[in-house]
């Protein structure tokens, strides 16, 4: 199961790691935006336990991708890019964020998939945002609502 | 100057109608979606007071626009073209809305265009999103923002 | 009628201008990529002839447009806007060009809009793709197989 | 390294499937577009060679991808999405195909990727693109052109 891990920030960078671990020890691939920040860390969790990347990237080449992702899907439509990032997976945690995050947020509503945010989140709410107050709690939330669908 | 109309919902067309119009006796041109609702009664308001009206279609031909569009743009590229709505303008106002309207207000925010919401809005708050509680106060708003840029 | 003008190279400029004219003469709107060189003199033989056009930029901002241009979306997607292009117009006219111009020929067919190339072309050929060796011929071609669809 | 299989129509499954098995054997990751013919045919013969395939989709959900796809990303922008899978790969290998592959390959050369077109193709030319009678052939001379970037 595809799960996207979005959002931004550096001072997000443990919590995001661990929502990377967390996914990867549930068998999930996560799938986020391939730069840096949230998308980096949250990689990285997910390959020190040993799990798999996806990143989905605004520019025209795979390289930009960072070191965590397994593979790299380069857009090339800039921020459009956050449509097919969360149309990429069934169930979205946000980890920080602001404008970006908050357009990923609001078209996985669009499309019908369930939000988890940990923490305050960039400042969108509505019904299918969830709020979780840690990295375990979000990844639950999550799952569980993935499973749902 | 290009001002975007964004938002959705039947029960908004009278105030969109009237944004539109406002928006059209000020000499700005009128930016929106280019389908029904929201869009459509903003079109149909800029062109009632001899405006001109440019939308922007997710689909994939200039037909699909609605009668009160002058010039249309298909972009072909679903939701993605939220992003070309707002790109596209100097400032947006939103009226009524979910959460399609929640990803335009958010890459307004990305790209630094100002925002200005006529009620309630969609659930999204921030730096740069500003409230309206009249059509009237919303135009003379948005109209100052996107002059200080 | 919206018909799109695509191609590129400066050495084009001048056919590209005539054609731009000639559609505006003829009470087109001239649809084009709101850049340089055959986008940018087509812009301006239509609007040395009172014309309309059209500009659908890669870019995130209308003020990326010509001088030309009368009104500009910026789809925000880079070269995913050729798609925009072609998509928005009955007809494309073809003045030089190379690859970009091959992918808005190509995603005209998909579409199925028909093409005239003026000269030799980027070097794509298949059903729906027809020559002309004057910007008079092109244009009157174009405006025969639009009004055919 | 990723490389793309691009092209349509039933006729040319074998082939595509042989490419798409050569390249897993070479240790390539097949990038395909994730849907029906030679991008389910090439899918499938990676799988079978124990290969590793992402498929990049048009529409709105992963689950519209073809069984043999590991990976899916929806990228929400229709054929916007031709681009994407182009941008993904190191080089492009062409089998059969109509407009929507000589839209591909318009692209991979206006990013400079190298395309080998298996038999006659599309009906587009020109430096960057090459021809190969079998698939073998096609895929080494891929694999020659992508580490020669």
């Amino acid at each position: 199961m595809q799960i996207a891990v979005i959002g931004s920030g550096v001072e997000w960078a443990a919590d995001a790691a661990e929502v990377g671990r967390l996914l990867a020890e549930r068998g999930c691939v996560v799938v986020c935006g391939g730069l840096g920040e949230v998308m980096e860390a949250s990689a990285r969790g997910a390959k020190e336990a040993g799990g798999t990347t996806v990143g989905i990237l605004p520019g025209e080449s795979a390289r930009d991708a960072n070191r965590w992702i397994d593979f790299a899907v380069a857009t090339g439509t800039g921020h459009a890019r956050n449509l097919a990032v969360v149309a990429s997976c069934e169930a979205a945690v946000a980890v920080g964020g602001r404008w970006g995050t908050a357009a990923e947020i609001s078209y996985a509503r669009v499309l019908g998939r369930p939000v988890v945010v940990l923490g305050q989140g960039p400042g969108i709410e509505g019904e299918g945002i969830e709020h979780a107050s840690t990295p375990a709690e979000a990844v639950e939330l999550a799952l569980g609502l993935a499973g749902a669908r």
